[in-house]
């Protein structure tokens, strides 16, 4: 337990939560400030701050819970469709540091939207990305 | 292979792609259409519709991949934060019906956002959608 983390201490239930699933290594309740009824947040019982941070145990613990609570989101809202989502970093919008999966139903012409201005590689940028990104990968292995 | 599929393929090498991470069961490529450049695409080689269709050592195959690329994606851009997104059904914004995960580098001040705007619980309805969504879950574990 992380002192001063407020999913930390939803965990411990020193803050109230609108619970909906719990085991082991996982908790997820309602996002009390929801983009639709029934955003649902998933989190790790362990005090991880970020997605890469999470154990392999506990991340698929915590995708397994997330595909159940999917299907039960949909089928408790009627939504037809569902966003996953994750913010890694204050930048990328992470407004608690404790990792926390997103699961957002969502309806026919709602007001949410994920969208975003298209950007466009020019010439050999692409496969100088891929390069870039394939030689960082290759530096982590060789660690 | 599901014929028609476009990231099917990609996985087939029929369509051309700046493939970044490869293994048995997953291939990660970069968006043609970034949101950032680096914007990464990681997807099941089996295919599936959508996050719920993904097989248990499938999806834990691909969040192993995902934490590694997330990390090798930053170090490449610079980006500060990332963004994990995965839109499930077309009312979601799912372009293309195979499952993928996006990993969407982030920068200060760029202009790329998923906020939205936030509704409120009136009175005990918190409390109501989470016993839903627990009631579903229940019989989901029974069936």
């Amino acid at each position: 337990m992380e002192k001063n983390c407020v999913f930390c201490k939803i965990i411990a239930g020193e803050i109230p939560s609108a619970k909906v699933y719990e085991d082991e290594k996982v908790l997820a309740f309602l996002d009390i400030a929801p983009f639709n009824f029934g955003h649902t947040l998933v989190i790790p019982k362990e005090h991880c701050h970020c997605f890469t941070a999470i154990p392999a145990d506990t991340l698929a613990a915590m995708m397994s819970a997330a595909q159940r609570l999917a299907i039960a989101v949909m089928r408790a809202t009627g939504a037809p469709a569902y966003n996953l989502l994750m913010n890694n970093g204050q930048v990328a919008g992470q407004e608690v540091p404790h990792a926390h999966l997103h699961i957002i139903p969502r309806f026919v012409d709602d007001p949410v939207s994920f969208r975003a201005p298209q950007k466009h590689y020019e010439g050999n940028a692409i496969a100088e990305f891929a390069a870039k990104i394939q030689e960082r990968l290759a530096r982590q292995s060789a660690q």
